[in-house]
């Protein structure tokens, strides 16, 4: 029966509800209560465990869980042996691409790592740094910052080694980015042990595509027309979708009926031009999920 | 003129929310403010009465209502003579099925409701309860609660009738479940004269296939994808869909496209399936409503 | 570059998030914060700006917006010579019609603006209400209201001229109302050089394109049946659109798939008619846009 | 160890929260969430038991309470036989005196109870309203009402007999008051064996007269001033208060202090007097509790 | 009668809470619902009104209302004849101390209202803006704005008239302070005719005593002592308050209570070298009112 | 200047809040807004930082802070060596005393710590719990822990040092108290070079008198009553309180004012004693600071 058993760590905190709702997208119904960390779900042949995002490739690796969603950081911040499965960038929630920086007061005279040498850095990623700071041959006293870690320079540390996502905390606490040590995103993990189990492996991949499927609808719509056949190569020239789109003989023979999937950035670009080119009948629907 | 109205009931209380929101996506727009209980709508032949569930089928059997949203188990706790014209089990809304269970605490000596003779039983549904123990030839001291009756065991009474849905709260007072009385949901109830009624009849007949079509649709989606024609029998097998799926020749002969509703909680099985098999740009679509 | 950028006027206040909301459903995303008068988007062509609806005509009259949205009442009490690109009229923003009434309290002897004569009038739109009692040759005491206008009858002054939705605060401030001044509604607007712009114009066309898409399906849904081939005339005789419906044959050549859009109005009416004429497999969906 | 234990009844529900505010001013601190029954208290001669306000008198009578927290109107509904120790009405806290009313349209053509014979009357209250009718000798088919009694008018019943505490809630449903049935407001109330014993009548003395000082303390406060000697008559003959004001010799001898508990409705009343008539240094503090 | 009723504006809006509050400190309980006009008070002599701010003075001069609290600026924009009551200056409150100012961005040449010839002011204090404009002799075009005036420079006009408070609104839109055109604070206002009646000046003076009484009270604190007989001399110099100390023998002879009112920002001054000096049972309590 | 300024650390944070709240009450305004570590103060002599309460010792130690309010258990975990100014243990704030215990799983066979030998234990202090264990001499793989450190037993880790304040957490996790290995408060703590700073000393010891005696007036109220001079000493010894009561002589000499702090919590004991003893006009009024 164990075999049948997948353990998956999903994040603790703040991105526990949009993990959550995330992997309702994706078909998985997951519930728990705040203080819970064994959230049941609608998946037998999932046992799920919230911890915390800078702790999961430690078990994950050490096969406490068989797989984790986590941040690329975290994996790197703990040297853990892991596979990545699948990279999952995505916009509408709150797992968005992160930076970590290092960072200086605007008027420090710092402009680069080699002016740190001897200096005191406060981060909460002390693995990493350390790897950066050895990689540029500089020396410096490293310690671990609880949080608040902006408001910790100048007064109590030369320099900063924190994470942002659009850089205006950074800069509400007047700080100058020297340098970006690391992109990090969300990233499904596995353990080599169950990545060695064909069941799991399975299963595994079968949760990466749909994760990947839900993601994919946040940005992506489904738009139909109706085009007079002596314009429809023009018509679906304009339309900019990776596959050709589906196009069908109406009853009307006269008419097609053409059908596609595009980037939602495009349609405010495109749906003027298709009605200047003859289109009518013009609709956009969302996605729930899409496997190109 | 009369013949042109329908006097409907809705519940008021915690289900009046969900139950306008369901209205909503049959078709219906109705507006009511928390403290009015005559909400009004945009259907011209609709009259709706907020009633509170309790009491609901006691007035549509007396004629005061044609029809009314109410649960079987008040039906039964009134011993009303009403049509029940159309069950309503949804997941979404607040509406979930219930059990109406006899209760006693964890560490009681009782194991059948043979060993309450001569006890005392706390319980909403007083109705309910007497037909019960009657049934089984017992004779209890049954008494009507205000609420809160889970906290009256051990002691004020033996033994407790109560409404349950999932059992935390009987598990979180220490209550053990002996027996279940009743399974209860929703249902659209009609009055004998309203149903006797040509127009009443056929009106609420309609108004009983939109709140189905929408409940429907919220456990299904659409699937679309495209089938290589080779591929095209293997693909549309592993849909477990009642009707046939709608199959549509492409402009590209080569490819057929496959358009099927299929219950969401199947979704995450037959994806990876299906592009395992072959399919291509495979979407999935939110439904409104759906009348099979 | 100039000729590259349309500054465009959103109103400032209580419509700001339905606006920003209409605008992200047309294909535009606006980001700002409640503070900021500059809100960001991902369009690089505008260069937005939050202005009280009361004055944007003012502004794009004197050439300091290219376009802005407004109600048609602010353009009228302000006399700005702007073009009106579109009319927004929509149901589920904020931003419905609305209409400037004249008010007196419900025993008021006053019947019609004539018995205002020599009276007081409060009201937020001296310049419409000086037009109005002008062309109705009456003379009287206009002075402007800070807001709570309803609150001033009969005490402070003898009559008002308000906005009003449902009219609802009327009634629950005991008015009575006399005279419509003026119906109005949200308004897409442009001033005389940027429209004389063949870049802007074209720009400002397409935005009122989108803007009216997204609009439009916020009535309307997409009607998705299977039909027989026999019944095929008598079920599409049934659907109420504006274009014929798309007509398809289906593998199985005894049927036809038939797809639609239709008024959300309307759905509850044709639903239950076409499963009685033989249709099946009758699906409702959402749309984000619909251009007909 | 029994004899040390008072086992007391807190109203259960929307009371619960100001009850539990009204006993941490009277000196005991109670702490319970909201799902529990079972609340616990910094006084480990207290065993607090959370129960509807309307079964509170049955328990209490049966001697599985001891005391009891509840409403007058329910301890007659049940025609408990037990002891009112004390009555509590208080005007800051949710448990103000309310009236039973029997009410009916405001147009109904019923002026007296007399003009109901044969009618249907709903309410909660059937006990008390029954008594009621008889007391009257009025025949009517009373029928217990789940809630929502207000809206029962005139379609469902001819009259309701209900609990009001300003009106506003039959205004706004149109009703019109008939008569009152009993004015009622909370009282704490004791069993007769209860009563019979020393140590649990000692206990519950003690809780009455704190219960007591506590309300008192919402509508008095404490009123310090400077009295020079040849106006102190003028001054003190000034002061409402029940008890002689306590009055001072200061250092100063020409000076006395003068301090006193009043209704702190009197106190704007006063101050521009005292003031008027010499006194300096007028304070006014907030009391906790007070016992005269 | 209508000697004995006093019509007191009170200003709708934002600072209708914290006037309601400081009201009821003062001993006026006023109720009143946010959408109501006509709150009710528990003092049968008034006859409250709600009113902007903005018009206050203009219905108190009109003799509409008899008196009103409203701010000096709006007093002054509305150039009204009224008689100022008292000023009512507070800090725990909405209603603090604000400042009219003129202001241009921070990169604008503008330093003195001197360099504003011929320019664009948008103002909502269009009154008080014109009479500066005149005062300093420069001509400019000053126009009424809705609001958001910040946002309009230096796009839309050359500079603003605006009211602030700490300056953080306008710091945070780039903005200079140019000069001040006024500080503005609360008033209790009167009209010449209800000034005039005897009645009414006493009634209108009672509650202006009453307001301050409670106004003070937010700052000031009551502090208590012993003090031995051989420091008391030492201890009360110590204390910087308006008054002597109320000092007091003890039964114990050797020992005095001294008892004063003092402010509350210097209590953590005093009260440690109120130790050293000797005294002992050092007691601070708040007050409700205080009329020195 | 430098001398004149104490540059004071508090706690970033859950306990931000309540910390300022507990300085108001102790006479100091500070002010800052969620986002900011630099807040305001209306004291000139202080420079406040917010810090993380774990990294507080660490800055104090090394003389960026001269003081700073932190846990007992962070100053341990740090092995900071900082002068220990006062203890403030309050009830009604949220830094109430903790408790660092070991902790395992119900049914865990670990009964002592020597049971951990070669075990994995999680901690956030891991300082703390390496030196317990080397003072038990057992060796085990002690781990820091990113929080949610409750939930690691017994999948990930098999046993648990945590914080705990009443227990219920760890209940709620099913784990059982092994032993403990520190209680905890918060304390005010000074560097060394402040602590030798004399005006630094002497400003750290007024803000500890003045904490503490804003945390005293918490748990003790003034009682006030009247006493009839033939029972003075009954009345007196019913007291428990520190000091003796001050006792006065009233214009009317049979009877004494008598005036006492005492704790809250005993008050419910005292005054129905008081009452039966004779004494009359029995008061209780709240404190804000108290020094003995």
């Amino acid at each position: 029966m164990a075999s049948n058993k997948l353990v998956l760590g999903l994040p603790k905190g703040s991105l526990q509800e949009s993990t959550f709702e995330l992997f309702r997208r994706a078909g998985f119904k997951i519930k728990g209560t705040s203080r819970s960390y064994f959230p049941s779900s609608d998946d037998e042949e999932l046992d799920i465990r919230l911890i915390r995002a800078q702790e999961m490739s430690r078990y994950v690796e050490h096969g406490m869980l068989d797989a984790g969603l986590t941040g690329l950081d975290w994996v790197r911040e703990n040297g853990s042996d892991v596979v990545a499965v699948a990279d999952l960038v995505y916009a509408k929630q709150g797992m968005r691409p992160v930076r970590w920086v290092l960072a200086v007061p605007n008027d420090s005279p710092v402009r680069s790592v080699a002016d740190l040498q001897g200096k005191r850095i406060a981060t909460e990623a002390v693995g990493l740094t350390r790897k950066y700071f050895e990689a540029n041959g500089v020396e410096a006293d490293i310690e671990f910052s609880w949080g608040a870690t902006e408001a910790k320079v100048p007064e109590l540390v030369d320099a900063i080694v924190d994470v942002t996502e659009t850089g205006s905390s950074l800069r509400a606490n007047n700080l100058r980015i020297v340098d970006t040590l690391l992109e990090s995103h969300t990233q499904l993990i596995a353990g080599r042990d169950a990545w060695a189990d064909e069941w799991k492996k399975a299963k595994i991949g079968r949760i990466a595509l749909l994760l990947k499927a839900a993601l994919a609808a946040d940005s992506k719509v489904l738009l139909k027309l109706n085009a007079p056949g002596d314009r429809l190569t023009q018509i679906t020239e304009n339309i900019p979708s990776l596959h050709a789109p589906t196009i069908n003989n109406l009853a009307d023979e006269a008419w097609y009926s053409v059908e596609t999937v595009v980037d939602e950035s495009v349609v405010r670009e495109i749906i003027p031009d298709l009605k200047e080119a003859g289109a009518e009948g013009i609709i956009e629907l969302s996605l729930n999920k899409i496997v190109e």
